[in-house]
């Protein structure tokens, strides 16, 4: 049996992607949810993730003995454990494309992924308004994005073909920053937006975030308390 | 015939890590260097790579009309490619440690990386050895790194198994910064740094980077002038 391990479904970004690609693709798993506090070393959070895993961080995975501690990570191991499933796209081309963009999104979009953490219970439209026209870093990042959505083989279809693949569960939690914070969007990349939302697994994920009730102050840059 | 673009080798850490799996494995290609500068946008080295590569970075690897632009996908692209080679692990255990532990390099250790630039033509021991002293999450990163290499199956071996990998490409230019820098580095792990240094490819690398004589300003905080 795997056991995946993740953070607050309304804020872990890192935690949605492996989550993700296990729901959709239907891949039987046990989760386990280790709320965040404040990640100081004695909290509770990082005593419970500590005896799991050795960087103190979710998600991770664990296969019987072996325990996967990266998100990009976790995906290829599904993807070698369950070649029937296609989780990255069958095309050469494209599943060479998919890793370039995941890939990147692990390494990249800094200013995105500090100004407008993840957080599903609220909207930051008017927080999102002033980051816009003041960040021209992030600014840059999605217009970055925006070229990698717009590059994908058909309007109607996923970021590196006609199925969800990896790099979908990559770029969802760009979505719902982008719908959080109100960040514009042109109209070809609506029909991507529209397809993250469609998704089942990904309602789910949602709605499974706001039914948490949790306020954690440390990712709560720009609320003082729940709506 | 594949092209791979990287930058100068004195500097070029993400150039590093393809380049040393396409020697290492003896796979052809056409080397092209973009020589580094300012970046500006309206730099040299911005409006060659841009004809190259839309993000405006190096590496990037060419086949035929394929584009594959971020380090981790070219090896896993390559990987693909030559499976007879073995890029990755052979055992599915040490396998998923070299992606686990590939991609946190690739999302990871900030303070290292940002404090102590490759510089291969540059002795910055003095340099480090302040920041050693005042910097804690560079201390950070170094133990987490020194507990990865610990954990590699054989003293004598490499990262993630008796044969170099992949995971071992993304981690020379750690060795590279550790040795510049005169960061100390536990007895075990003494070891792996001479399995890098003894490598073919790496001492290749390293002889070009000292061949190429160019000083740039904005990869030089620590130094005015070549030594
Ligand atoms: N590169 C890792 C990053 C994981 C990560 O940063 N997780 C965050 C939560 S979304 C975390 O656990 N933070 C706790 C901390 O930093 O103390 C991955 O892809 O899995
Ligand atoms: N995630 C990319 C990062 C590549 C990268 O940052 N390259 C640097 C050189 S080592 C670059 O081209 N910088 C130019 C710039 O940022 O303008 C990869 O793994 O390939």
């Amino acid at each position: 049996m795997l056991d995946l391990f993740i953070g607050n479904k309304n804020y872990s970004t890192w935690s949605m992607r492996p989550w993700l690609v296990l729901k959709h693709f239907d891949i039987q798993f046990k989760e386990h949810l280790i709320a965040f506090d404040d990640f100081q070393p004695d909290s509770l959070f990082k005593k419970t993730i500590l005896t799991i895993n050795p960087t103190g961080k979710v998600p991770a995975l664990r296969d019987g003995e072996l325990l996967i501690w990266d998100s990009l990570a976790i995906c290829e191991y599904l993807a070698e454990k369950y070649p029937e499933k296609q989780l990255w796209p069958k095309d050469t081309k494209q599943r060479a494309r998919a890793r370039c963009m995941s890939a990147e999104m692990h390494s990249s979009f800094t200013a995105l992924r500090s100004t407008c953490g993840m957080n599903l219970d609220a909207d930051l439209a008017e927080v999102g308004a002033k980051l816009w026209s003041e960040n021209s870093q992030l600014q840059q990042d999605v217009k970055r994005i925006e070229t990698l959505w717009a590059e994908r083989p058909s309007q109607n279809g996923f970021l590196c073909g006609d199925e969800f693949s990896i790099v979908d569960a990559f770029f969802a939690p760009v979505v719902m920053r982008f719908i959080g914070y109100g960040i514009p969007v042109s109209a070809v990349n609506q029909h991507y937006i529209h397809s993250i939302l469609n998704l089942v697994a990904v309602q789910q994920w949602i709605a499974e975030a706001k039914a948490e009730h949790v306020f954690v102050e440390c990712e709560e840059p720009y609320r003082t308390q729940k709506a």
